[in-house]
């Protein structure tokens, strides 16, 4: 039971997200912006920094969300696991290996990320921005795990919600439109 | 020295901001909305919750910049020290102690806000509404901290630098304008 009143056919953030919609807004465009917006880095590639900050967070819902919209994009599952539980021996890039590293770091705390990690991340060819957006799309998932766990939102436990879900934003992404949500709670 | 190049006039989030303003935009207009915008919590008690949630992070940037905040809207200094250290000895309101528990439980991890902390809170008068933005605060707050200290911003060493920035976010608000930061690293 969610600590507020939520609408019952919208589950985690997103009945978070109808509940204030001009808070909502903002929020929706700094994650379109920053996993739908140009950039370097693959649209799988960050919804997996996503999906490991919220996976460290324990937040079982964005976990479930953007490891579904990882492997959608990705068009396999075996990736996302991985990256999950063992960054070094997954099967990304080098570069994307010190992403997420200093990802991993960005969730405990911004004071853990260091030097060291950074100049492995430049070694092996990100740039400024991709390390900049690293780290603000690891503390903007910080934010959204505190706000979906903080008033108990209602986690779904079936995966075909999260595999609706991540149709929708792997095809629409995160800007508000009518109908976001048609369907998202019926089941297949 | 920050991990990536920022304007050095700027020092914390501020040159972060900068840096890339598409993304600034969107968190500058949640942050105006959370903490200026209308709501029956004051905003220096919406400050004070910006700055327990940074002291909880240690992040020195923002805690001082939001207790200058806070101090500046109470108009004593006082208030805002007892806060970060005894929030139930401090003097504030019951209502805003319950909700400051819920703030620090959030800073740490959404999942440690516990049903009975949102009880205490709804006995000592809170609403849905409060509680809900108190989350979100809290959680805004665990992103910024994130920011500024994950890419190693520049923290003045002196107080008078944030109580000209204070002045500028108690007269401004959050969102961008011209020559915003006028001033803001010249010594008195």
């Amino acid at each position: 039971m969610p600590y507020i009143p939520l609408n019952e056919e919208l589950p985690g953030i997103t009945g978070l997200l109808d509940y204030r919609k001009d808070t909502a807004l903002p929020i929706r465009q700094l994650t379109q912006i920053l996993l739908r917006g140009e950039s370097t880095l693959s649209e799988a590639e960050r919804e997996m920094i996503a999906s490991i900050v919220s996976y460290g967070n324990e937040c079982r819902f964005c976990t479930a969300a953007h490891t579904a919209a990882t492997d959608r994009l990705l068009g396999e599952v075996e990736t996302s696991q991985k990256v999950k539980t063992d960054i070094m021996t997954s099967p990304v890039s080098q570069k994307m290996k010190s992403l997420l590293i200093i990802a991993s770091a960005v969730q405990v705390s911004g004071k853990n990320v260091t030097p060291e990690m950074i100049d492995q991340a430049k070694k092996n060819g990100a740039t400024d921005r991709e390390i900049h957006d690293t780290v603000l799309i690891a503390a903007l998932f910080s934010l959204y795990n505190r706000y979906v766990d903080g008033l108990a939102s209602v986690t779904p436990p079936d995966s075909a919600f999260y595999d609706r879900l991540a149709n929708i934003l792997v095809k629409n992404g995160y800007l508000p439109s009518e109908n976001r949500y048609a369907g998202l709670t019926t089941s297949d």
